[in-house]
C-alpha cells in the first residue's frame, strides 16, 4: 500500500468509525427521549452487536497495520492526520487491553443500567440501582488496571475527560475554589436574599417552546443542523456537525430551568456545529474534552445567559410570551437567577454554590475508584458531604445522590469537567473583553461578535490541539482560577450591593 | 462445526442481522420524526457504512457455509429453524447477485431521495425528484434483472412485498374489484350525500393528542413497548415485537384524518407487538407481508373504526374531548367518514373509491418498470389516470404523483398490498363472526375478543408461514374477493339507505 492508498484507507477507518458511533449515538438519543419505556432490551442486543463490530474496527490486524505504516510516514502528514493517528493508535492500544466480551457487556451494562436508574430515581429506590451502580465501578477500576495499570485508576479517568488532568492539578484548583469563593458565600448568606417571586411565575409549556426556539435563534443555532427534544435531564449529542440534538426540560412553575438549560445546551451546540468542515467523519470532527465543552456551555448559560443585560434585553420578550411576568422586573429577575442559595440539585445551583456540588461528586468518585468507599455507603456519605459543604438535609436519594444521570452512564471522572469550565469561561471573558464589547452586544441580544471569537479561538479546532493547549493559545495564558474567583466575586458584589 | 454449534451461530448472526437492521431502522425513524431537516447527509454517510456491513454478513463466505450445513441437516430443524434457514438463503441468493457497490450506492440514493421528495411535494415541484426516481426506478430494474433474470421484472417486485403475488393474480383481482365497485360508486354518487360538516369541526391538537392516546389504549396496544411519533406521513416501523413505533399527523380542521391514521398504524402495530416472543431477534420476528400487513391496519381502521357501533360507542369521549362536537351525531360523524367522494389523497380516501387509487399506482409502476413510461411522462398519465378512475382534476403535482413517500422509498411493487389486505380483511371479517360478536364487541370498545382471534390465528406466526398459506389457515378457504365486494355493498346500502 503507497501512502496515498494508506490515506484513502485512513479516511474511510474513520468514517466507518463514526457510522458505528453514528448509530449507537441515535440509538441512545431515541432512547433517552422518545423510546416507548421498555424497549431497553432489543436497544441492549444492537448496542452490545454494534460495540462489538467497532471494537473489531478499532482493534483489528488492519487497522494495526494502517496505523503502524501511516506512522512510519509521520513526516509526510498534515497537522489533522497526524492528530487523528495519535488518537486512533491511543483507542487501538487501550481497546486491545480490554477483551472484546468485557467491552461488550459493558456496553450491556450501561444500557440496562441507565434504564434501571430512570426507574430508581423516580422511586428514589437507591437499593434498586445499586448493583448496576457496583457493576460499573468494578468494571471502570478493571478497564483502568487493564489500560492503564502504571497510572492511578482516577487519575486515568479523569484525563479521559480532560485530556491532562490529575487529582493533583484538581486538588489545587479545588482548594483554590474553596477559599476564594467560601466567605464569598458566607457574606451573601448573611446578606439580604433577593426575591424569588418572579421565578415562580406561572409560564406554559407552549410559551416556553416558544422561548426555546427563539434562545435558539437569538445564539445563532442552525435548526437546520440542531434538533431540541424534551428529557427530564437536558444533554447534547452530536452525530457530526451536520446533525447536533439538545435536550430540555418544561417545568411551568420554573421558567428558567428550562430557559437556562437551553442556553447552557445551546453552548455546547454550538460548539459542535463549529468545528470545521474538514474534520467531519474523522477523529477531529467533535469538541476536543468535556472541560472545554462545558466551557462552552456554561460560558453562555452563566457569563452571558445570567447577566444584567441579557436579562435586560430579553425581558420584554419573556412578558410577551407570559403577561403575568409583568408585575416583575428584568432587574427582579437578574437578581433571583444570582442568588447564593446552597441547595440540593446541582443543574439548579446557582453559580456560586455550584463548584461545591462538583467537589462532592469529585469527593466520592475519588474514593468509589480508589476502593477506599463502597458504593453501599454511598447514599450516607453523600448525605454527610452536603451537610458539610453546602450546609443542606438531603431528604431523599432522588433529590440525592440519584439525581445525575452521569455514573448510570459510566461517566465517572466527568464531573470536575464542569467546574473546570466554568473557570476557563471566566478566563475567556476577561480575553474577549479586550477585543470585543460584550455587554454592548448582551444588551443588543447580538450573539455574533462572541460566537465569532469562541469559534477563531475555540470551536473551528475540534480535536486538533490538546485541551491545555487550544486554552492557552484561545487566552494567550496558561490556565488560573482566579480569573473565576474574580469574576464571581464582582458579580456577587453587583447582584447583593455588597 | 456440530449442529449444536451451527444452530448457535446461526442465532447468533440473525442477532447481528437485527442489530444492523434496528439501527438503520432508528436512523431512519429520526430522520422521519425529529431530526434537523439537513441532517441527511450525515445519515448517508452512516446508512451506506452500515448497510454494506450487512450486506458483507449476510452474503460472506462463513454465513455461506454455516447456511449449507444447516441446509445439510433439513431434516434435523425444528419448523422455525427450516424457515428462518429458507429466508436467508434466499435473501444470501439474491443479495449476492447485486454488487456490494450497487447495494451500498442504492441505500445511500434512497436516502437522500426521501429527503428531496419532501422538499420537492412542499415546493409541488416534480422536477426536483425527478432525477432521484430516475435513479430508483433504474435501480429496481437492474436489480431486478441481476436477481431473477428468469422473472418478469415487476412480478418479482410485487413477489417483495406478497410472496407470491404477481401481474396475473393482481390482474383478476383488479378487474374483479372493477367491475364490483364501479357500478356501486356510480350508485352512491347519485344518491343524496351524507353531509360532511362535522369532520371540519375545529378539534384542538392537544386533545387530538388525548384521543390519540386513547385510541391506542382501547385497542389493547402496550405503550410501554409503542411509541407515537409525528409525521407529515403516519407509518409503522418496529424494531422487533419489543419496540414499536407509530406516526400520525395533526389537523386542527380534520379530526377524523388523525384518528383514522392511529387506527390504521395501531392495526399495523397490534401485528407486530404480538408476534410470538421465541422469534425475536429473528428473521420470523416480524410480520410475514405487506398484504397481511394491510389486512390488519385496514381491518382495524375502516372494518371496526369505521363501523356503526365503534362510532357510537367513541362518541361521548369525542364530545367530551371536543365539545363543538355536541352540536353533531355519531351517526352524522358515521355517515361522514364512509362518503363516498372520489378525490385526490389516497390516504384520506374512503372505502370505496381506495382501490381505485391503488390500481392507479399499479398501473403506472407496472409500465415504468417495463420500461413502457417514462419518469419525465408520470406526472401527466397520473393525472389522466385520476380522471378515467375517479373523475377528478389533479391541480399540481402535491396533490398528485408526489403525495406518496413510497417511490422515494425505493418501495415499487408496494401498493397492490393496501388493496389486497383491505380485502384480505373482508374475509376475516366473515370468518371472525362465526365465533366473535364484532358488533356487540365495538359497540362496548372491547377490542380483546377481535384482538385474539387475530392473534390466535395471524399475529403469533411472524414471518412461519407464507403469507398465502397464513391467509388460508386463517379463514379456512383460499382468497375470494366476493367477500370484499359484499362487504362494502352492504355498508354502502346502509350508509345510503339503498
Amino acid at each position: 500500500m503507497n501512502l496515498d492508498e494508506a490515506r484513502k484507507s485512513f479516511a474511510e477507518l474513520q468514517k466507518r468509525e463514526f457510522a458505528y458511533n453514528h448509530a449507537m449515538g441515535i440509538l441512545y438519543y431515541d432512547g433517552a427521549t422518545v423510546a416507548p419505556k421498555e424497549s431497553y432490551a432489543p436497544r441492549g442486543v444492537s448496542m452490545g452487536v454494534l460495540s462489538e463490530a467497532l471494537y473489531g474496527l478499532a482493534t483489528g490486524e488492519a487497522t494495526r497495520a494502517l496505523l503502524d505504516e501511516l506512522a512510519e510516514n509521520a513526516d509526510k502528514l498534515s497537522a489533522a492526520e497526524a492528530r487523528e493517528l495519535e488518537l486512533m493508535r491511543k483507542d487501538l492500544t487501550e481497546l486491545r487491553r480490554i477483551p472484546v466480551a468485557e467491552y461488550v457487556a459493558y456496553t450491556e451494562l450501561v444500557n440496562e443500567a441507565e434504564a434501571v436508574w430512570h426507574k430508581a430515581k423516580a422511586a428514589s429506590d437507591f437499593p434498586m440501582f445499586r448493583p448496576f451502580l457496583e457493576k460499573i465501578v468494578a468494571a471502570q477500576r478493571r478497564f483502568a488496571s487493564l489500560v492503564a495499570p502504571e497510572k492511578d485508576a482516577y487519575d486515568y479517568l479523569l484525563d479521559k475527560y480532560e485530556e491532562g488532568l490529575t487529582q493533583e492539578k484538581c486538588g489545587a484548583f479545588f482548594a483554590a475554589l474553596r477559599s476564594g469563593l467560601s466567605p464569598l458565600v458566607e457574606k451573601a448568606a448573611a446578606a439580604k436574599q433577593p426575591d424569588g417571586a418572579v421565578l415562580r411565575c406561572a409560564f406554559p409549556q407552549a410559551a416556553q417552546e416558544k422561548l426555546s426556539a427563539r434562545l435558539m435563534e437569538l445564539m445563532g443555532i442552525d435548526r437546520d443542523h440542531c434538533g431540541i427534544g424534551t428529557t427530564e435531564h437536558p444533554f447534547t449529542t452530536d452525530f457530526s456537525k451536520y446533525d447536533v440534538r439538545i435536550t430540555t426540560h418544561y417545568h411551568e412553575d420554573d421558567f428558567t430551568s428550562s430557559m437556562y438549560s437551553v442556553i447552557h445546551e445551546g453552548g455546547h451546540a454550538l460548539y459542535e456545529l463549529h468545528t470545521a468542515d474538514e474534520y467531519a467523519y474523522t477523529e477531529l470532527g467533535t469538541g476536543v474534552s468535556m472541560g472545554i465543552h462545558e466551557s462552552q456551555s456554561r460560558f453562555y448559560e452563566n457569563i452571558l445567559g445570567r447577566s444584567r443585560p441579557f436579562a435586560d434585553f430579553l425581558w420584554p420578550y419573556l412578558v410577551q410570551l407570559c403577561p403575568a411576568l409583568a408585575s416583575h422586573s428584568a432587574e427582579e429577575m437578574y437578581r433571583a437567577v444570582n442568588r447564593v442559595q446552597p441547595s440540593l440539585i446541582r443543574t439548579e445551583a446557582d453559580e456560586f454554590t455550584y463548584p461545591f456540588h462538583v467537589m462532592i461528586r469529585y469527593e466520592l468518585e475519588k474514593k468509589l475508584i480508589s476502593g477506599e468507599l463502597d458504593v453501599a455507603q454511598l447514599p450516607e456519605q453523600w448525605n454527610a458531604l452536603y451537610k458539610e459543604y453546602l450546609g443542606v438535609d438531603v431528604p431523599d436519594d432522588r433529590r440525592g445522590v440519584l439525581q445525575d444521570s452521569h455514573w448510570s452512564g459510566g461517566s465517572i471522572g466527568y464531573f470536575p469537567s464542569y467546574a473546570l469550565g466554568s473557570a476557563y469561561g471566566a478566563q475567556y471573558l476577561a480575553k474577549m473583553k479586550e477585543t470585543v464589547d460584550v455587554d454592548g452586544c448582551l444588551s443588543r441580544g447580538d450573539f455574533a461578535p462572541v460566537n465569532a471569537w469562541l469559534e477563531a479561538r475555540i470551536w473551528k479546532y475540534g480535536r486538533l490541539l490538546k485541551p491545555g493547549e487550544l486554552f492557552e493559545r484561545a487566552v494567550g495564558a496558561p490556565f488560573d482560577p482566579k480569573y473565576y474567583v474574580n469574576y464571581l466575586s464582582a458579580k456577587l458584589a453587583d447582584v447583593y450591593g455588597l
